[in-house]
């Protein structure tokens, strides 16, 4: 088999990735380890950056995202018995965000994919990458059985944290740059309607909490808990009361429970590569970086990695610019640190750390009550929230 | 002897409070442990904010400060060899900083104080505060072998630190919040025009490093050091060295370097205690908080201190407000708060902490790289440096 991209992974980078390179006229295959049921069956973030918003539209699969998705123009910050609103459109120069699911986002790829006849092999065992750096690279897999080799021009490893892609890189030419957090989120999705229209991001002595959904009926909450829970000692009924107690009174009096769909808990950590590259391998979304889920910057990043990639590959293979396949790791990573750290504030002001003493928790108050009351400090809020630029590939 | 407000020290908000109500015709005696020499060889900041200005001029001693200080409109940060300039004016609405030592501020005050007559009492030994909380209060002291007392209605605590005001609160009254940082400052004073007509603030892998003037011929110069290091091991020649190894290479070739006048070590520490006031007794200043120098807050919020109390007297002494007086901490320590965070904010961003891994350098780097690339960022940096606005008393 032949290809010009091979994509390593059908998650929403490597699905979007494939999307906009086949709508370009460039060939693209796509190898997964998973089925398409499992793939979906991963319940993820469920707020997208006017960017990303912007590159599911051009890629050509936004319109269920149009229809269902909810335009989010603000969202709120909860602390010290406050609710304080941060306007994004007033503060970002009129951008929003799109709260529509990964899962709906993945679907909606799966189905433009399927449409598109541009081929994916799902339950590919086996995966491993090839001559990456000198030759022509290539892909080797299993699939029902049956040993199989792809060559291509390029591979986009789009197969996340534990995937092939980073590991097929050679020791020592990565450097790491990591921060565990000391506390885990645990999460409930619901089939009830929101506590409010918009998010609440809840600062409490208790820890963190967070009032999210997927659609007008579908609420996603999340309370901090420490590193070593274990979802089972947590009921409904246990994971509803700890919610409402770390939410101001009116709040709280007005959250509608009911039984959970899915509970799980999730640890947090900051995790970068540098270099996103080696010969002609190229790390895209979780395969290169994670963000702890504070500030919904995840499948954000992974597609801006989409954007950087299309957008040099679109040059490469239409005006002969290979010397822009050197710039992808820089490129990509000053947006990626900038996220990095805005993922790392949101998450050292909201939550509570095992270690805090009590001048590190003044801090914390203080910083979102100074960064809520000045004009500039909620719009480097805004400006983070909604997504920085993307960078020009010139 | 009586008097309507005692202040307990002749350092710059002593002083100036003792102006300000002196001329609203309030009586005031200034009781002080040290001689006028003493209080003049302490040599400190050298940053004025926009208020503290204000306000000095307002008590009619900022004569000399307009004539003699230097105006500021900006200071640079640098990083990462690049030299990014903050434009105070720009992102504050207009406002600036005056570069006047904090030695000559109290200069000024001391021939004001002498000039209008009223009473300052220096090489005051043995000071006791007395009847604080009930009936009237006194202060203790003894003078020239003679033991005096003074009774007033109001006892302002101006006496720094290790001072005897806060000490006279009973225990358990105050909260404590404290932050000691895991370095110090190597401070040197020469006669040497300064490198930069701003000032420059350098995060550097060596550690931190400030470029810092009193006067066009006279500069004031940083390097952060390790918690135990003595003044002794550092020759002129080797803090000349290491300054020079932290600035960016074209700012270092330009540094003229000369014999130090005076070099000492300063640790750097965060300090607040709550409230700030009990009975009578009105804490301003270090005697109720201590910040780190990074951002040149300590003598601005003292004055901040002088100006709300001096607002709140004057209605108690003109409008029989004595309701105001139960206000004072609580006004006092909104503003203080966020410049302890401001403070708190600038050393965690410029200096290397000896438990920093490659993460948290990176973290810092990007938060630098992210402020001052951002309009948004830059102007809460310039609105803080500046100095925030004096709450108003209504």
């Amino acid at each position: 088999m032949k290809t010009q991209v091979a994509i390593i992974g059908a998650g929403p980078s490597g699905l979007l990735l494939g999307q906009l390179l086949h709508n370009a006229g460039i060939d693209t295959l796509i190898i997964e380890r998973q089925s398409p049921d499992y793939v979906l069956s991963r319940i993820r973030a469920g707020v997208l950056e006017q960017g990303m918003v912007d590159l599911l539209r051009e890629a050509g699969v936004g319109a269920r995202m149009d229809r269902e998705g909810l335009v989010h123009d603000g969202f709120e910050l909860a602390f010290d018995g406050r609710r304080e609103r941060i306007d994004l459109k007033a503060h970002s120069g009129g951008k929003t965000v799109m709260v529509y699911g990964q899962t709906e986002v993945t679907r909606d790829l799966m189905d433009a994919r399927q449409a598109s006849g541009a081929p994916t092999i799902y339950n590919a065992s086996e995966v491993q990458l090839h001559d990456l750096k000198d030759g022509q690279p290539s892909v080797t897999f299993v699939h029902q059985g049956v040993s199989q080799r792809v060559s291509c021009d390029y591979i986009a490893g789009c197969d996340g944290f534990h995937g092939v892609s980073r590991q097929a890189i050679p020791e020592g030419v990565l450097r790491e740059f990591e921060r565990v957090y000391p506390f885990g989120w645990l999460g409930v999705l619901a089939d009830t309607p929101p506590v409010n229209h918009e998010l609440i991001y809840a600062n409490h002595e208790r820890g963190f909490a967070l009032c999210s959904m997927r659609s007008p009926t579908r609420t996603r909450y999340y309370v901090q808990v420490d590193a070593g829970e274990k979802v089972e000692d947590w009921s409904d009924e246990r994971f509803w009361d700890e919610l409402k107690r770390r939410l101001p009174d009116e709040t709280a009096e007005r959250l509608i429970t009911g039984p959970s769909i899915e509970k799980s808990i999730a640890p947090l950590r900051s995790y970068v590569v540098e270099p996103m590259q080696y010969g002609n391998l190229f790390l895209l979304g979780d395969a290169a970086h994670i963000v702890p889920p504070t500030g919904a910057k995840g499948l954000n990043l992974a597609a801006s990695d989409v954007n950087t990639l299309f957008r040099i590959l679109l040059k490469v293979y239409r005006e002969g610019r290979t010397e822009l396949l050197e710039r992808y790791s820089e490129i990509c990573l000053r947006r990626i640190w900038k996220a990095e750290r805005f993922s790392w504030w949101m998450t050292s002001m909201l939550h509570r750390f095992p270690d805090a003493d009590p001048f590190s928790v003044r801090m914390q108050q203080t910083e979102l009550d100074y960064f809520v009351s000045s004009a500039a400090g909620r719009c480097t809020i805004a400006e983070n929230y909604v997504g920085l630029p993307y960078e020009d590939i010139e």
